[in-house]
């Protein structure tokens, strides 16, 4: 259960409730702090947590997040041991901690709220401070015992909250990113199987909601489907680029105190780790400040929300009705939809979905002013973007997954009423057009609309066609695709 | 006819072409220039166009803003020689200028862009040379001959961009409002018309885009017009706040330079020029930084597009057809809807005035972003606020003015087709939900849904009410209004 | 602990574990189901749950919106029972079961997710089904005994979600807007001390970024709370506009199975119950789908969030340093600012007000597309509207909270160093132009920005002024505010 | 010179004023109507203008899509005379007249608004009359002699709005932005040409605007033209993205009246006439209501404003002063920079172009608004897509050229001062951290932040260092990159 937005977020314990010794002492550059004794976290995590009682909601909802921290910090040990520059019991037991977050152990200790000033900081400190002292356990230790293992010395080694936290941003965006791409195809599907089923269903398409040309359900339906399946490239080719990463870069891009070696070290690691094709930045101090790459994914995002939304606004207006409306297609019920007007049905699925797409949009707004909003050598806002990416992702792929199995999948098509639009439909005189010209056409299309009789009554009572070669150019297989006269 | 807007504003002459000496030289900090001899401007100016060749529009584009300048202008020159801080010749030769300006005179030399730097400085030199030239020539003396009277020494005497452009945006700003104001009128009025004619029309209410219960369209109309009502009182809500001014707080609100009794002087003057009821701010350090009353209005203007493109979305919806669609109204055609479908005719009025809806909510994001980037004690980005302001303002006036006579007063109704929809509506079966109960009337429009019979026939069938009492129920007086059972 | 937001919001069990039946069966238009034998909610509720697994969050997680709900429901049902309409024993078991929920139980029984489809119908289900299995309790039935107590027909008897649910809304952002009034109120009040603390601290002022003029630290920490203040009123204003509500207009505010007296009896007991003075709308059509007062709500509060988040910046420019900056101000430390630059402190509590004003902004933005997406009679996507609005309420009041005590109230200032700019800048020529003329003064500006002396110096140099004139005027009870020459 | 934009936009004659009969007579559905003898276009552009007085500028203002669509109308002309559809003295009398239009030519007689109803037909008939009547000139017939050309049945042949608008869009998108990618390498240029420069500067570097490490003013200055250059591959991409095109979909995809070899033809003639390699879209459908290539191009415009107003703010922040900021650059004074502060200098080419970065981040959300507003078959708010998105590649060029040229180039280093303030930094200790430790490293900070002595002499007092191994750390060849131990 979520808490309350407006409430502090509590200092959780992280596991069962300590016995004698309830707190061991923590220091940091203002002064010494009691900690929870069996805290996994430390001091610098202690101050996050009373400085920023913004949300409530710590950053242990984005579990993928918190994988990525341990990946990076597993990815820094492996590479300061490998370079002599870490202990090997010291990296033993640092990455021994890493695998345990990484297979879903303490991620309750991650209790920073997900929006903090510092850049993201105390993301880092937290982590940090999770891993030490999980590994002092290991090690055999008690927790806080930092002169054995050093939160910052030790397990943040060679590393800057600055190239540290925008690389585990990253891959946890990825992570989350291809969740979403997968839910997109479930739904690609469901709209490309209704494609298929609708294939010979006629209909009238309709232009500024006017009653056009016809076209054939099924058409309708595809395109649902190609434009998921183009949004899905377009997602794929951002999350490209949100695999170039800074680490190496520490606190500027300059890379100062970390090895020559260690920024392609760590980069090889965290590649195996992690199973993505990450690649360190040319510039690093580039790297380092430039929020580009958040904001390409964002747009991708907005995107998707906007052609989402479009796509859930055309459901609910085919399926409005049941008897006063469009009333072309049904779309399957899944609750009551009005406490007052009985067997009354709504477009709830759609419904949230469009809200999800609005609240991506908004997303996106928030992104982008805390991209505009980086100074000099580096974006200190990442935080919300993270925070604000992070929930469209998740979000989205709810909707998708949502919009596939409670709604797409169970549409079915009025198809004799939609027969019935068509024949009647002023809207086939345009294919006539070639044959009687535009003005005899527009004449026609007048008359019948002030009269209130068919387009092909009107056509034969004026002799402008044979009944034949009427019949010919409404056939179904030649109006719904080009084809020569 | 509006110049190509990625080409550098040419330097316009401003009357007809030179023939001897083409040029005088004037000098600022940057050194001597030659400025076109019939020019008004100066070399401020010249420098500016030079600077920012952005849109190729001139603040001349708004004539409002042009005059509130000149409002300003002659304000502070009336305080000055009250004061006997100008030489009343020299006041008298600004005010006869500045007259001149306000009837619609030398807008043309108003040629800085729309889009520039400086926080506003450049339209308020571009104001000081104008004036100052003209009361030169009034004077009897050459342009630019500026040890007679001098731009900056007299025409901005205990002035500052900083009190001057914002004092006079808000003055244009608060003219162009008016006109809007009474646009919003004008539409009011046309919807307040078609409400009273169809009074009487009962048709089907939709929520979510279903069929829900009977309502008159009169009250589907009249709700248009209770929306731009309180829209309108909103609106001069705000702008009673962008009355509240800051002239006599020069460069940064503290008065430096200014007489102590300067301010109140000026806005008196000012009052009575523009006839608005203009306040000075009580901390006038607050409102020379503060862009709020900026953000308001444009929250406002965003409230009102966001309504009008509702009720446009309406409109569309409920004109939808002719025979596939909703087809309960009918839209005035104003023009041939399409290049390939005869007698096609499209809602192309309420379609722009969607865009300008559209164009509004993207306005308000600009404003919102050049609000936020001010700086200490001012914002630099007031011109693009000013700019994005005027442009919502005029154009949703010319929106509101076009939807009324163009589109609203034109709309007729289909009666027997919504007389039709009401009478077999499943949504009917709301109204007896107190005499027979909501699960009672959820089976009765489950079988409605699935048999296509009519709710009165099934309710008979049932035994449910009796013939007298269900029409009794179902009565339009009794339907469209609470009524006691 | 909040949930992974993209995880399915769990059922939750509302009390300790059952033991024996472990389900009730429940029915709706759709068919029968198993309920959680122990769950206030019902059968509604549980199809909610399931059709919208979108943000983990449930409704609960504001307290002032189940609070709002059952205040409208205790009202509705006393309003019934004053009318007859609902036998004195169901209302009075109603009425108790409010009462519990007012006083802070059952909260967690509210279970569907935030954000959803249906234009707030599963959250009025949710109400309904609660209050109505707590009644049964209350009147020594089971849970799901609807034959005696029944939530749409009793709970809900004369209402609509389209009236309750805009309604409670309303009231629950009411109830959460004065929650963050007080907390501005804190941060104005911190900034106005520190105004007074710096009365006496003559600084540079700056425009544009740039040197400008004289003013004193404590004119820059007014304005923060003048801007405040201003704030403050437009937030009230705009709470005024939300006490506007629907009840009574039932569906589509025609007050379809109302009784006549109704609305204004509910309103009445409304009125009493929560303490706020509320009304009832005119046009009761146009209140159901008119959401321009939320759209109103969120303008407001991004203004608040822009003029906070410039303050902020302000904040973090004039504290920038220690010394490569301003380093005017020193905010106090509150954590350590690096995990790789030792000592480093960060302005991380206007950082995290930054992050919120930005999610704000995008809330605005979500706000904005929710509204503008309402189709004829309704908005379908007023839980958006509600779920942003919220959570900008209270973030920003966490924001105003944090800033106030942890970030303003400390804040000292670098007294000698404002001191040390004044004396040596060339922005004191302004105060010398009235003296010595803008072009004498910018050729002093000029020879003291190459030579680096000081600009009296070169006036004295120059014989511009005598010594004792010039003291004069740069007297620090001169260049602070306006005065005679 | 720019209309006003409020005013109508009046009916322009497109050549000298006429003699004797001033009017022709032509007719559409509503009936006939007098047009300019003298007029290119025609009763369809007539009413239009009439329609849509909203902003004033006429789409004559994008020579671009005036170009593209003359490029379009060729080109359908061309596969209309190789399938024998269009006597090929038609096609070679409309050849003709593209011809001249492509030359720049007759673009006076593009009228309509740019905000304009209708789904851009109205640019679409200005276009077909346009062309008619010029070649029906060609021909030696009189203007609106439609029964020898006709603007519909032979220019429009074989086409729809639906498919020559946004086809014409793209092409004239796809122009502008090839302007603009110019316009982005003359300013990566000049940074990269400042960071050469600048290589060896040495400075310190800040995070959250707090001092951090060292760098150089070289890598700082790189940072810049390496985002451009990432930004220049992005809108690269997305400028592919744009190729694809619908022609030969007509109405609604289904290419009804189109010859089924149509569409491959006029995408042949097309490509050869733009140059640019087009692709025709697999799904016309699809491609024909799909406006996610324009969202797409709109995000990486918006991307590029985030990032160029991040650049333009730290230039402001680098350049404040001069006295009581950071003093680092100087940028180049382009213009005096008050009215009432003698010698200052504002940055007033970044000011403009960050409001050129605002006013395109609005115009991406009015492109967000059109493009979510799209209705099943079509996207009727094409215009307004189209009219921001070239507002904002136009603007966006401005900007870059002008801050190239106007800034950029002429900005120049306070080597003095920066290297000072590298000497005295505290920020120094960082470097020392690994030899110190973090712990020792915080207390020396402290240390030097409270006795404003200098890192290195109290490294040195306290003997963590010797001098010479201090001295080689500093070093400025290690300090600014990464380095062994």
């Amino acid at each position: 259960m979520a808490t309350t937005p407006d409430a502090p977020a509590p200092v959780p314990t992280d596991a069962s409730t300590p016995a004698a010794a309830a707190f061991r002492v923590e220091h940091d550059l203002l002064g010494d702090r009691d900690v929870p004794a069996d805290a996994y976290y430390g001091v610098h995590t202690l101050r996050a947590v009373e400085n920023f009682p913004i949300t409530g909601t710590p950053i242990s909802a984005y579990p993928e997040l918190v994988t990525a921290l341990a990946c990076v910090k597993q990815a820094a040990a492996l590479a300061n041991r490998d370079l002599g520059l870490l202990e090997p019991h010291k990296a033993d037991a640092i990455v021994a901690a890493c695998e345990e977050i990484r297979a879903g152990k303490l991620h309750d200790a991650f209790v920073v709220d997900v929006i903090q000033g510092g850049a993201g900081t105390s993301t880092n400190m937290n982590a940090n401070e999770v891993v030490a002292n999980r590994a002092l356990e290991l090690l055999g230790h008690a927790r806080g015992d930092y002169g054995r293992l050093h939160p910052l010395e030790d397990v943040n080694a060679g590393q800057s909250t600055n190239d540290v936290y925008p690389t585990a941003v990253k891959i946890a965006l990825d992570f989350t990113a291809q969740r979403l791409l997968d839910a997109m195809e479930v739904l690609r599907a469901a709209f490309a199987a209704k494609a298929e089923e609708f294939a010979d269903v006629l209909k009238m398409g309709r232009t500024q909601l006017q009653d056009a040309v016809p076209m054939t359900l099924g058409q309708e339906f595809a395109t649902y489907a190609v434009m998921l399946e183009e949004d899905r490239k377009r997602l794929a080719e951002a999350c490209a680029l949100i695999r170039e990463i800074n680490l190496g870069g520490t606190a500027i891009g300059t890379g100062l105190n970390a090895h020559p070696e260690y920024a392609a070290l760590a980069s090889r690691h965290l590649r195996a780790l992690t199973g993505l094709p990450l690649t360190t930045a040319d510039d690093l101090v580039e790297a380092t400040q430039d929020a580009g790459a958040f904001v390409q994914l964002s747009g991708v995002l907005k995107r998707i929300a906007v052609k989402l939304s479009k796509t859930c606004n055309d459901l609910r207006l085919l399926s409005c009705g049941p008897r006063a409306g469009f009333g072309e297609i049904n779309l399957p019920p899944v609750q009551a939809g009005s406490s007052i007007m009985p067997g009354k049905v709504n477009p709830v699925v759609p419904e949230v979905v469009n809200q999800i797409a609005f609240e991506v949009i908004g997303n996106d707004m928030a992104v982008t002013m805390a991209a505009e909003a980086g100074q000099l050598q580096l974006n200190a806002f990442e935080p919300l973007i993270a925070h604000s990416l992070l929930k469209s992702l998740t979000h989205l792929r709810a909707g998708c997954l949502t919009l596939a199995e409670r709604c797409v999948t169970g549409i079915t098509a009025n198809r004799d009423h939609l027969a019935h639009l068509v024949a009647h439909s002023i809207g086939l005189v345009t294919a006539l057009n070639p044959h009687i010209g535009y003005e005899q056409a527009t004449a026609v299309a007048q008359d019948a609309l002030g009269s209130g009789r068919s387009v092909q009554e009107l056509v034969l009572e004026r002799g402008l066609l044979t009944e034949a070669r009427l019949r010919e150019i409404l056939h179904p297989d030649n109006i719904a695709r080009p084809h020569a006269r």
